[in-house]
């Protein structure tokens, strides 16, 4: 590969290189006419009275994994945590910390990536920064994410909203993010068909709360899995939650992995994955419109809200017993997203 | 130091040991209704009907320099960016990527500067993330940080409206913050009482649009220095710029200390200078208004926009003479925000 084919100090200088960069690798691929005025800020017209505005540090490694890529991870994830809130997403903002070295090519790919994820999940990219850090200062290319949406007016959506009686539901199968990454790091993944389950969630989500506009919470089960995200709505909504072991869905390959790698699947991060509590009477029908979107054909009713034990999670097991589910403690996957 | 007092893998895994951070380093110090809600992105109310979003990643070395750390950078470039499009900046979001074995007391000191300067900016950081990277694979902390402010309806600011016959002014002395940290770099501050100018820009520019509603651009002079901020206006208008070199202000440890590492001040980064442009009738009481507020006292006329050679800027030297000034090009000083 040509010495001129990689990125270098210069790329993140500020000058001619840098601009010639951005507009090289990232303004063709995100073109919008936000994003081509070139401004300090993107100007943007205010959506609606309520907004969403979140943001996430993407440091996957390796960059490419069965199933997607950083570029993926990096649009889905802010989408997937405005989505949480009940917000259709509109624009994204994307700070790219890359190191010397990296090739050009790579790059290019990575947005490319990005590029057709906001197409496929309706945001565009309309602001962004990129620096260059030393050989061994970095690992590739990191890529933080900044996301805006706008929050319907007749929804409440909050992590302390869940209620006793209410329904946990749960839109697909769990762990295969997680999985396939760590085949790829043992260098087993070609004896899996494991892929990641990387997907923007905010259509799905949009139809479902259209069946079950009262939902009272959803969150996405990332890092730390199934387990901390239950465990996190737990806390703040002041609840207990028990949870049907054998509801929950996870796909074979998914299930063997975790076996061999010795892995408790509930501590295992998603991508395309999430809980959400909603009202019994709206479980039904929100069940039925998750179902019946790609994303939630493994769609399942996972167990429900208490008032008992208060910020904890009870796990009745396939064999009939309790046990207590904990958030994750230590450090079970590093770079996982 | 005690193995405890490090970030480990395990403050990036997304459990106990992730909340634990967050809550005893960001949150005790970001303290604000909204972002203690804790959910999966902040709920804001929209506060106006033109919003600016901007973002910008911040790998400064070393962290903490004279006259400032990567944790006011962090705020305050994002602020700049906000106010350079006539925004009120109102909130942030900030993703923090950090080392295995960053003492945490560093973290704690970073995040303190983030709140005073949040404070002193009139921001709330109301939405973050926090990844860890192996020990190797990062450099004590990146920090991007969002920013989300409104436009005030009257005013009409992008980086395409400067035309002929309008006044270019700035705000202040130049090279400060780049020299600053080179010195540093070079184990000669001691010998110097040079600071960073780094500071937020918003307040100064709320005073000097005041006196100059029809304000047509303005850009801060951060990395590629003075002459890329100049010529990327230029370029962006299709106008031609002349600029006085005898009117740019420079302190004079600052120009000792580019006599002394051979740089061309036009090209060193600032974080608290910008370059506004205005209309004639309206460039005196813009000049007032920078000179009466304590970040602007050599405010000064630095040229005028022309209708010759658009795209380029010309400045006419000490000596009578014009040279042609070209955006940075290669690299100056890697890693200086």
């Amino acid at each position: 590969m040509n010495q001129q084919d990689r990125i270098t100090l210069a790329h993140g200088a500020g000058g001619r290189m840098t601009q010639d960069l951005i507009r090289e690798v990232f303004a063709t691929n995100f073109s919008n006419a936000i994003l081509e005025r070139m401004n300090d800020a993107a100007i943007l017209a205010a959506p609606g009275d309520r907004l969403a505005f979140s943001m996430d540090g993407h440091v996957v490694s390796p960059l490419f994994f069965p199933g997607g890529n950083i570029g993926e991870l990096a649009v889905y994830g802010t989408v997937n945590d405005l989505a949480m809130m009940g917000a259709r997403p509109l624009w994204l903002a994307a700070s790219f910390i890359i190191e010397e070295g990296l090739p050009i090519a790579i790059l290019r790919q990575i947005a490319q990536a990005m590029a057709a994820a906001a197409e496929r999940a309706g945001v565009q990219i309309v602001a962004g920064d990129t620096k260059v850090v030393e050989r061994g200062s970095g690992d590739g290319v990191y890529i933080s994410t900044a996301g805006l949406g706008v929050i319907p007016a007749h929804l409440d959506i909050d992590a302390g909203h869940a209620s006793p009686g209410d329904v946990i539901l749960i839109n697909g199968p769990i762990a295969s993010h997680g999985m396939a990454i760590m085949l790829q790091r043992e260098g087993l993944a070609f004896e899996s068909d494991l892929q990641s389950d990387t997907a923007p969630l905010n259509e799905i989500v949009a139809w479902m709360l259209e069946a079950a506009p009262h939902t009272r919470a959803m969150r996405d089960a990332t890092r730390g899995g199934l387990a901390t995200a239950l465990n996190e709505l737990a806390r703040a909504s002041q609840v207990g939650m028990t949870l049907l072991e054998d509801a929950i869905p996870m796909l074979a390959p998914a299930r063997s992995a975790c076996e061999l790698l010795g892995l408790d699947p509930l501590y295992v991060a998603n991508e395309g994955v999430f809980i959400a509590i909603v009202p019994e009477n709206e479980a039904e029908a929100a069940l039925r419109a998750l179902r019946a979107h790609p994303l939630g054909q493994q769609a399942a009713r996972l167990g429900w809200v208490t008032d008992q034990r208060p910020g904890m999670v009870i796990m009745q097991t396939s064999l009939g017993s309790q046990r207590i589910v904990t958030p994750l403690t230590g450090d079970l996957l590093p770079r996982i997203c």
